[in-house]
């Protein structure tokens, strides 16, 4: 018999569009082998696009993925899900996708992203951004979406920012 | 014997936050007589700040206010809401507030109001904005969010679209 | 200059199904037209068959009709709906429907029914019932459903239990 | 380097009361272990009563617990919960608990779990039930809830039709 496993899990999301160029879907798919290889649970939309190529990325490594959905179909996800979960809320499910993580990846990403962005600053859910929105408000530039320079730095950031670590 | 009335009436959606200084409260309530004045439909988070604002102004010139609440609790609209929809959903009520409406005035706000402006464009409604964020993707400006220069100008070109004129 | 409006209006939900046999849209129609009738605000999930014949009755009647949807476009609404409510969040709009009324009418209905039924159960709003589900818990019958003979019935027993009134 | 794990796996949603009896939670604890011991990924609305009960079940066993909560904060969830899903909307996740499984089992209940049968029947999923809601129809019995006579064979039957087979 076994012991109940109390332990939460480290959970990152990735967010970015449902289409992408193959120049950000390598981006994603690395992102998604280096948050594996750490270790670290993906959770995202479950569709294409960044999503997929991350999904993908996660699977080489034999990471464990979650793809929340804004249908209420689970076969609706990329080939890549684990563990599909089908909200039937519809782009509601943009709150879930990031509020199930402990800290988000954007890779560009359209007004969706735009969204999902939004819903994580709010509820202080760190966000690393690679070639993603910058926000401006009242003409001041809101800094809140932190910077990485490629796949490895968004998945050190995000995890040590996951992790509740301070960035250097 | 009435007739069924077909017409789907003119719905302007006002946006911000819950919290507001005084001169966005005057400015949000001046965007709500002004709707009411010209006939329009005012849908809003039907809490406080600048949706109360709104609201009141409204109220004042005998405009109809619609309040859609994240609560399953109608009655934790602000007292200006005639018609409070209790959705029950949490801040996936944001969707609903922008699609209910033919275009959005987004006044000021904080990252709920980022997700309304997204929400908003990913669906093609058109968005005014005063005093309120400003998006750049990719380095580039997104000039999606359509500037206003005061209260006025911000409802008239909000009717407009609205009804699918261009602007000048 | 007007006053605000601080009263909240009467509102009752008519829930049933999207498609329903003539003698039950005979049924919703006179719903719709004596709830309009006695000034109640009727709400309702704003698409076809019960729905449809429900506002078709009150807009008879000069009835205001609010149709909270599941999709994110307004034009999904029968056509007498006045005011539309496009929620997005698909089948969770039937918790908006029920939350944001003080009394429900069940007519007939399938399972979307059945589940309007346990919110407005769930949260202590009444509901009466027209040919619609009976509930038996562990082989007890749950009474909650209170049965209507009629139309009128129907819609006088719901508005004396959305203002708070026992029933004889 | 892994190959990408393309097959979904099987879920069963086991659905019931927040609080719960002793003997409830006996019955509900043996549900999850029965479908751990079988290889099933567990879902549930992540919250107390039965849903706890079954997750400690399924964690004794090394199952894969998900729990789909209402609120946006992860920590909401119940001890055995391994992967919290955080929506952010309401009872709205009600639907995403019974869309997320092939098969639903419902263990006693109040109206959040009529609901969640209602959803879960409107989608064709097959629901499973101990000492849960009876459903009739203008007087006539719904027998799609499938009477299950204890835990081992509520999770037979679940599993089997989980996976498209028919019943003896």
């Amino acid at each position: 018999m076994g012991k109940p496993n109390f332990e939460k899990k480290l959970t990152i999301a990735v967010i970015g569009g449902g289409r992408c160029s193959a120049q950000e879907a390598v981006l994603a798919e690395t992102v998604g082998r280096e948050l594996a290889k750490r270790g670290a649970i993906l959770v995202c939309g479950g569709l294409t696009g960044v999503m997929e190529a991350a999904c993908r990325g996660a699977a080489i490594e034999s990471g464990l993925t979650i793809g929340i959905l804004p249908s209420d179909d689970p076969t609706d996800c990329n080939p890549y899900v684990q563990i599909p979960v089908a909200t039937g809320v519809g782009y509601a499910r943009n709150i879930a996708v990031v509020k199930s993580a402990q800290a988000v990846i954007a890779i560009d990403g359209d007004y969706g992203t735009l969204t999902e962005i939004g819903f994580a600053l709010k509820s202080n859910i760190p966000v690393v951004g690679l070639n993603t929105w910058s926000l401006y408000r009242n003409g001041q530039e809101d800094k809140s979406v932190i910077k990485a320079e490629d796949a490895v730095d968004a998945v050190e950031k995000a995890i040590s920012l996951a992790k509740g670590q301070k960035l250097d």
